[in-house]
Order: structure tokens, then sequence, then C-alpha cells
């Protein structure tokens, strides 16, 4: 027994299990790797000879010369001739600090977050049945890497969607498939850079926090644009040179604004005339509760709007699919970015959802949202009425979030964190001020995944804080 | 009947099917929308009447106002207090150019492109029990946008995973679930960007367009370093000054050369030295052939590789789904940029992969896949040896691809091309090098997706391409 191991006997050391499905080898292997990773056995450290181990352990030499192969190719034993194996220097793993926890929501009462929609209705049985569909009828072909815009089968399919409901002058060709709002921002906004835009505008309020970070990655400036009730002002956007706008036409984040049709054009006009583009981010359009959606933005002027969409608000977020429809100019681009990003989004799901799409159970879907958005919506405007009427609501139009206005004097701020205390979720328009002002106190309250029940119980359990003498 | 109407009665230009799904309404809107669009309805143009309309369809008035009235609200329509409806100013779309064909590759009796598994042997039938059993148990919440890291159970068996079968030094807070290696890199390269990294080095020859646009996107400068018959040239790489290094260990792409112990070594002893990082594509070393697969580079030093794997060789490139073992200091940018490109990768894709790897599915797959390729290899070594014997192969530990090293004098395009004609896809070596250079002539021929039948008829069909005397 040689002096380095004295002390730490190979029995200690390793161990064998024989009634183990791994592999003798692969054991003594893993156990190896572990004590040199650890620093039980040390930079140069002298290793028993395979003849001795292998007596110790009661097995064959060969075994061992194997597992002392396999480690010396890995870089964690040297060999040399005519001498002992030993440890090599530099295979020593320090600790890792201790991992962060995981992101977890705190669990709620009733959680007024926005741009959830309701998860507990997702149509697992359609999905899986669309799943089945398309991987029945898949050609081999299409499990190599693809056309980065997509598969042209949810090409086909989406752009007739977008045609028939949303009134989009969609094409396949100029349709890009990508992983949700986020990852289109990105492609976008990185074409526009490459073809030279240097300022970006965003609504404000909007979502500053996401427009800033886009815009940044792209190597953009991104300024904020003051919305009001017709929507984004085109002329204060106009005298910000910017040189391109994203926008929410159909249902403004999160005021509820639906842009007027004067706005429309005004805006449009603007792009003809500076070159500019328009990102149209058509959010959550498909649920409009008084009459039938307003069409894309994209329908009036498709070389000039980039119209962005998902199925995150439709379906789920998790299912990670949105589109691009692109104006001529950037489909180029557009299309080498997302190959530079993904090499494009995964086969099996985007032919699944064309699968739901096409057969109807998409449509079946919506409408069945739609009369449960519509129970919340009444659910919520009641419960504020009848438990807190000092409070205002408004941008109830279309979506599954409505801005509700508080009485003067009462700070945003303290309201939700007295109402988290009760285990209700309340979020302000602060976080969709450009200048993150907390003033007028306003709050934006998604009903989307909340239920009648919750919506009630949530508003009674806050009511008091959100009239003047309660806070 | 205004003037401008004239020439082009309402008759002509609409009609209703009153049998058709679609609402008449929404027929009449969608018709009106074309005819601005294209043109047929000029801007400024005058309406007819809604009740002159109405009594030229046979509809009602009120229909004709409201689909006035939603074309107005999206600004297709204008219509001002006491006088008729006319056509907007701006909402006329110019005809896009022709759409390019989508990329198809080209039909051949035998394609050795390489980096496509067997797409024919893709596990539909276990992939489809994975994704129900994933959809059947996965919590309402996990609907919801997730961990930008990717799901924790993913990263839990996919950790576990490469402990066992890579010798990685895996741990579920150290794992980042991506889309695939092209994602992964980027990941990668843009956090160490960020950390301050300017250059990066890549082997050569290797994936020189792959790593430079990479690089780019990430605003670094990519430099190629020689491989040797040892692996990459350590001596040369420090010569460079690169922040940090891309290379392929247990199977160098595209030679196939096994990077040797003690360049492992050195290579790491650079990394602590320079406090630089070596991003891992531990790309197919699940499939070695003479022995155990050499264990991961990360497993050596966790805090200065960045492991890089995928399912894209082992199941499908379709799947798009991969991961990063990440070096403490970097999970937290590589996990923002994740954020920030999409969010996260789809939760029930994840959760297919985390059941199927779970079940022992995956390692089945494996092992069948294993045999599958080997005898392929086999079959393209005794194609090879018994028609074109002046050939050498090289770099058949592992994978499934080989180099074909031509005779003297055989120039690779000549050969590419003129195989090409006959219906066999060969692909050359200066794709490879960070040069272009062609010579020495080599092939690099993948036999991951053909069959052993099209190994032997493709080799046949070219064999005379391949020997001196024949070009």
């Amino acid at each position: 027994m040689p002096p380095q191991w004295a002390g730490l006997s190979p029995e200690l050391l390793l161990s064998v299990d024989r009634d183990s499905e791994e592999r003798l080898c692969a054991q003594l292997e893993g156990q190896l790797r572990d004590a040199i990773r650890t620093g039980r056995l040390r930079a140069d450290e002298r290793l028993p000879s395979s003849r001795a181990l292998a007596r110790e352990l009661g097995l064959s030499r060969g075994l061992i010369q194997d597992c002392y192969a396999q480690l010396q190719s890995e870089g964690y034993l040297v060999t040399r001739v005519g001498s002992a194996t030993r440890v090599a220097t530099g295979a020593h793993i320090p600790k890792s600090p201790e991992a962060e926890p995981s992101p977890t929501r705190p669990h709620l009462t009733a959680d007024f977050r926005h741009g959830v929609p309701d998860l507990a209705s997702f149509p697992f049985t359609d999905w899986l049945w669309a799943t089945r569909e398309a991987a029945r009828t898949m050609p081999t072909a299409d499990l190599d890497y693809g056309d980065p815009r997509g598969s042209s089968a949810l090409r086909e399919v989406a752009a007739g969607y977008l045609r028939r409901v949303r009134a989009a002058c969609a094409e396949p060709a100029r349709t890009v498939i990508c992983s949700g709002y986020a990852q289109g921002l990105g492609l976008a906004l990185g074409a526009l850079s490459r073809a030279g835009a240097r300022v970006v505008a965003y609504e404000d309020p909007g979502g500053p926090a996401v427009a800033r970070a886009a815009a940044d990655a792209a190597g953009l400036t991104a300024v904020p644009v003051p919305v009001d009730e017709q929507g984004v002002d085109v002329r204060r956007l106009a005298a910000t040179g910017a040189d391109a706008v994203i926008v929410t036409p159909a249902h403004q984040w999160p005021t509820g604004v639906v842009m007027a049709p004067s706005r429309r054009l005004a805006l449009i006009e603007w792009a003809m005339r500076e070159d500019a583009y328009v990102i149209e981010d058509d959010y959550d359009a498909e649920f409009r509760y008084d009459r039938e959606p307003v069409g894309t933005l994209q329908g009036l002027a498709a070389d000039r709007v980039i119209s962005i969409g998902t199925v995150s608000k439709s379906l789920a977020p998790a299912l990670r699919i949105g589109w691009l429809l692109c104006p001529p100019a950037l489909m180029a681009p557009v299309t080498e970015a997302k190959h530079a990003s993904d090499r494009g989004s995964p086969t099996l799901d985007q032919l699944a959802l064309a699968r739901l799409i096409e057969s109807g159970r998409y449509d079946r879907h919506l409408r069945r949202m739609r009369t449960t958005y519509a129970s919340r919506r009444t659910a919520l405007i009641t419960a504020l009425t009848e438990n807190a009427p000092s409070v205002t609501l408004s941008g109830l139009a279309a979506g599954f979030h409505a801005v509700a206005h508080l009485a003067p004097g009462l700070d945003e701020e303290t309201v939700i964190t007295r109402a988290r205390a009760r285990g209700v979720g309340l979020y302000g328009m602060s976080a969709c001020r450009a200048s993150g002002a907390a003033d007028p106190g306003q709050l934006v309250l998604g009903f989307g995944n909340v239920t009648v029940r919750g919506i009630g119980e949530g508003v009674a359990a806050v009511a008091d804080l959100l009239e003047p003498s309660g806070a």
C-alpha cells in the first residue's frame, strides 16, 4: 500500500455494489471522479496499482485497467511509463456556491396579475389530439432542421386565420413563426437596427421595461411617446425623430384605449412620410365584448407595419408560439435573425397548432374563452361597484384586464402592499409608466386567470383599501 | 348611384353568399377591404349610402351600417358628419413582390450530408407517450411563463443524465435549457461579451461560419486555432489572446480526433491562467463504437467550461431542445440572455423529454441507434474499401460522420459536382476550414441519415470519381 493512500483505505474510498444495474467499471469510475472533484484525492496523489486495487476489491485486474484508462483519457488521471498512475493536476473542482432558489410565485387567494389567460381552461385534449395528428402525418424530412421562417403548414394556416379573423394582409411568404412576443420584438428590432434604424418609440403608459430591454439588445435608443384617449400621440411621435414605434392599436396596453381611426391613418401617414415602421403588438384583440374586434393596423399598410401575435393569451404562454407578419423589405433580415437566434421554432408544436386552427378547435376554444372572460369581466365590474364605489374602471372593451382609477389621495404602493398582506395580488400602473410615477394612482387588474368566485372574494377582501376612508 | 361608383356597380364589386358559414357582414367587410387594398376602390372614392347599398344587395340597412362602422374604426373608410362615406387615404396596399420559394433540398439517391441523425428512427410512439404523460401530470401553473432556465423537472433529469452518461459535473441549478446548439452558443457568447470578453477562438477545421456568425452577433472577434491529431493546439490558442475557445473534445468536428488527455489538461490550465472560458460542444459523443465515450471536459473543470448539448443528434433537430451547463459566474448572465431572447423554451416539450429520459426510453433509443449507426459505419468502410481503395478514412471513433481523404490530384469541388449530377450528395472539408481552402481534398461523409443500402449504392455510384484515374 503506497504511503499516499495511507489512512484512507481503498475499501473506505471505493466500494462496488454487485447488485446494482450500473456496470462495476462505471461505478468505480464515478467514485474516482467524485473523489478527485471533491478533493478527497488530491492532485498528483498516487493511486494503487491496478493489481493491488483489483485484489482489494475482489475484481479483475483488467476491469481496473479499463477504469484507469477511461479516467486517463478524460484527463482525471495521468500515467507515465514505468511510473504509478497519479491524479492529474487541474482536475479539482471547487465547490459551487449555494444555488439560488427557483423563482416561485407566492400563493395568493386572488391574484389580479395581468397578461395571463385562464390556464385551467387550456384545451389539453385538443392539443394532444392535434399533436398526435401532426406526428401521424408529418413527413420524415420535417424532423430535420427546418425553414427558419417556420413550418410552411403553420405559416399557411396562420396567415389564413389572420386574414379571416384579424383582417390582416397576411401571406405565408411574409410570415415568420417565432416563440412569442419577446422574441418577435427582438427579431423586428434587430432587423430594423441592421437596416439603419437608431431610435424606437414606445407607448407611455405601456411596457417600458420590455421595450427598453429589447431596444438595448438591438443597439437602439428607446423613447416614450404619450398615449391619450385616442391612442398614441402621433404629433409627439413625429417630434421624437423615431425610426419605428411599438403600438397596441386594438386594445392599448395597459390603458385599454382602442386607437381612433384618425390616429390609425395619421400613424401610417407618419410611417410613409418618414420611411419608418410601425410594430403592432396585436396582443389580446381576440377577446372583444361590445362588438367585433378592430382589425389589425397591418391590414391597412402591410408594407409599413410589422404585426406580432402569439398564442400566449389565446392558449397558454408555455407553448411559446407566435408569429410576425413582415413588410417585404424586412422579410429577409427577420428570417436571418430567427435563423441566427435558434434555427427555427420546434416543428411538431407548429404542426400541432396548424392542426388545431385548421380543425376549428382553436376557434371553438376562443369562443368558449370569450364567454368565460365576459363573465369574469362582469364579476369584476359588479364587485367593484358594490364594494368599492369610489373606484372607476376603464379599458374594458377588450382583453382581460382593466384599469382601476383610485380615488385622489390613495397611494398605489400602499394599497398594493396592504392587499398583498391579505393574500390579494394587485399591480400598479407605475410599472407601466416610463417615468415610473405612481400618480395618479391606478391599478391594472388582470381577470384572465382569476375565477368569478376569486374575483368576488378578492375584491371584498381589499375593498376598504380602495375607498378614501379606508387607506 | 354616385358618379364615382359608375361603371362599377355594387353587384359586380360585392356579392354575398347566404349559404356561406361566414356572416354576411363579415363577407361584405372582407370584400370591401380587398377592394380598397388592391386599389379597385381608390382613396377618397365615395361609397353608396347604406340605404342604397342595402337595397342593391337585398340586405338590411343596419347590417350595411355595421359593416361601414367596422371598416371606419379600422381606418379603411372615413365618415364625416353630413357627408358620404369615403375610402380613407393611406389604406392602399402596394402589391407584394413575388415571394421567394421555400428552401427545398434536392432529392438525392444517397445524401451524405452530416449532422443529421436517422430521422426515420425517431421514436414517435415514445415521444407521444411522454408528451401525454407530461400533459397528464403537469401542474396548471406550468402553463404560465416559466423559469427562463427551463423547467425544473427537465433540469433535474438532464443534470442526472449528464452526470451518469457524460461524466459531467452537472447540477440543476447550473443548467439552462435552450433550443439547440446555435442558441446555446449565442447565449454563452452573449454572456461572455457582457463580462468583458473580446476574442473567441474556434477550432480549424471546425465550423467557421457558425462560430463567426455567433461571435459577430455577440460583438466578439472570432479567430481560428489549428487542430492536430491530438486536438486543438493549446500553444497556438494561447498566442491568440482569446478570452474563450469553442472546442469539440469528445469527437472533434469535423476531423473526428478525440482530444488527448494532455491537451485536455493543458486547455484547462490555459483557461485557469488566462481567466478564460472553454465552450464545449458535446455534440455526438453518445455514439462511440470502440469503447466507452470519453466524458465531458466540463466534468474536469466545471468552473471554467460551459458545456452545450442537445437532442438534435440523439432524437431529432426539429425538437429544438438543448442545454448548457454553466460555470457559477456565468449562470446569471446566461439566464438573463435566455429570458431576453425568448422567455424560455416550450414547457410541454421539456416535460416530455424529462419523461422520456426518466422512463429509460431515451437510453433504449440511444442503444438502438448505436447499433444502427455501427452497421452504417461498417457499410461505409466496406463500400469504400471495396470500391474506392485509394480513399482513406479517419475520425471514425464516434458519431456518424467520417473524413474521406482523397488521393492527391483529386479536386474536392469537381468530385462533389460530378457526384451531385449522379444523385449523390457529397460535402467537402473546405467549408470547414477557416481559410476555405480545398487542399488537401477531403470529404466529410455523414452516414447518420443514409441506410446501409443507400451507402452501398451511393458509394458504388461515385466510386470512380474517388479514384485518381476516374476524375
